[in-house]
């Protein structure tokens, strides 16, 4: 049975957020990100795929699989190189549990807006065992398929919450939770008593951390760079591979 | 004077490698990259730029200098949102010198592809003070305009090499120089001994480090994962940005 027309119409208009709300639906790629999402604790609503793909994946039954040709992954891949797979994924609805923060090391973004980079961060994150992320309402959609697609499978496995962080940090300013914040002002990060719970909160690509969340940064740290370099700044996905590295190797 | 079609013509068709080697020049666009291109040691050729950009930035006389309107700027650039300037610039001829290796740490790619991890690992560089990068023939162009764009100016300060590495690994191999490679079966990058000088190789995104050359690797390092994670491996820029942190930070 070929894909319909509303199918292809579906998936195409998941490119854009505003349809990806109305519909609660999100796609992912490429054989590795969809065997892996059919596994997680996503809902997965249906896999277009190759003979190949089914042939090599058993996949519950629960899940509606339609077997399409390369031609129609074409149609409707949001890839240059479309491989083998695409899923389509129900949005879930997440809230940010504040007991979280009593128990893990959590990243928090301030407007990160480029799809590789919150992708990036997500599978850095799962690599140093890190398994929540807060971004502003401002920041890229998770559900961007540049972000899933630069995740490369750890969305699957990290949650990414938005939610508005001034309030958060009001909310928890009672609680003693440090706060790190990568600030260019801040303190040489190999000189600090790192702890392996709290936020540790990056800022936008440009602007850095903005003056409404540095109030509430309760220990402000930085990476030395060079003597003499010429650089402003460290991109914020390399930076923050570099803080989560340093503090998962405190903590072992 | 309006810019003329056959200009226009030639700069977007620099979008193209075979062009910009038969041309032998490359693009660097808006105002902090322009701004720093013109005082490096490359050649600019010409400078087209809105009105603006010439008030606030003095350029050399040898320098073309074309005003533009915004409409035209749009017409040349290879941004969705072009920024004031862009400059054409003499690709430089290039030829690694193996004496660097006995004052310098060197970054090596093995046929880096992503031109958004290549200017991501230039400008990673540039913060850690290296200033030399080789990569093998297959890798991505760094005169590619992506990768110019995402140094953030770093292009300017970090000289990229393209060579032979398995016979740059040949012809230095009797000469005690370490070469670090960044391997999943390596050791913890944490219980090594590093040291200033030498080479660090990194892999192609997907496959890693050629055998060719891991078998010239002296010291196989690992950026240690936290234990039970699923991600199979790091970004390349993001592990090159976690290795050039923690050689710099034995250092210091």
């Amino acid at each position: 049975m070929p894909i319909s027309k509303n199918k292809i119409k579906l998936i195409r208009s998941l490119a854009n957020k505003k349809n990806r709300e109305e519909e609660g639906l999100f796609v992912a790629e490429g054989t590795k990100i969809v065997s892996e999402i059919v596994d997680s604790n996503f809902e997965v609503v249906s896999v277009f795929a190759v003979a190949d793909f089914f042939q090599k994946h058993k996949i519950s039954d629960k899940i509606e699989q339609i077997e399409i040709s390369e031609t129609e992954l074409k149609q409707i891949s949001f890839l240059t190189t479309p491989n083998q797979a695409l899923a389509l994924v129900r949005i879930p609805k997440r809230e940010f549990d504040i007991n979280i923060l009593n128990s893990y090391l959590v990243l928090a973004y301030d407007d990160i807006q480029d799809p590789g980079n919150l992708g990036s961060v997500i599978r850095t994150a799962e690599w140093f065992g890190i398994k929540h992320i807060i971004c502003t309402q401002n920041s890229v959609d998770v559900f961007n398929s540049k972000v899933v697609q630069a995740t490369m499978g750890a969305i699957s496995r990290v949650e990414v919450f938005y939610t508005d962080l001034e309030k958060l940090f009001v909310q928890i300013s009672n609680q003693n939770i440090e706060i790190y914040g990568t600030l260019l002002n801040g303190n040489n990060i190999y000189n600090e008593n790192l702890t392996s719970k709290g936020i540790i909160l990056f800022g936008n690509e440009s602007k850095g951390i903005s003056p409404k969340l540095e109030k509430f940064v309760t220990k402000k740290i930085k990476i030395p760079e060079a003597n003499g370099n010429k650089t402003e700044s460290l991109n914020v996905s390399i930076a923050s591979g570099i803080v989560c590295a340093e503090f998962s190797r405190i903590k072992n």
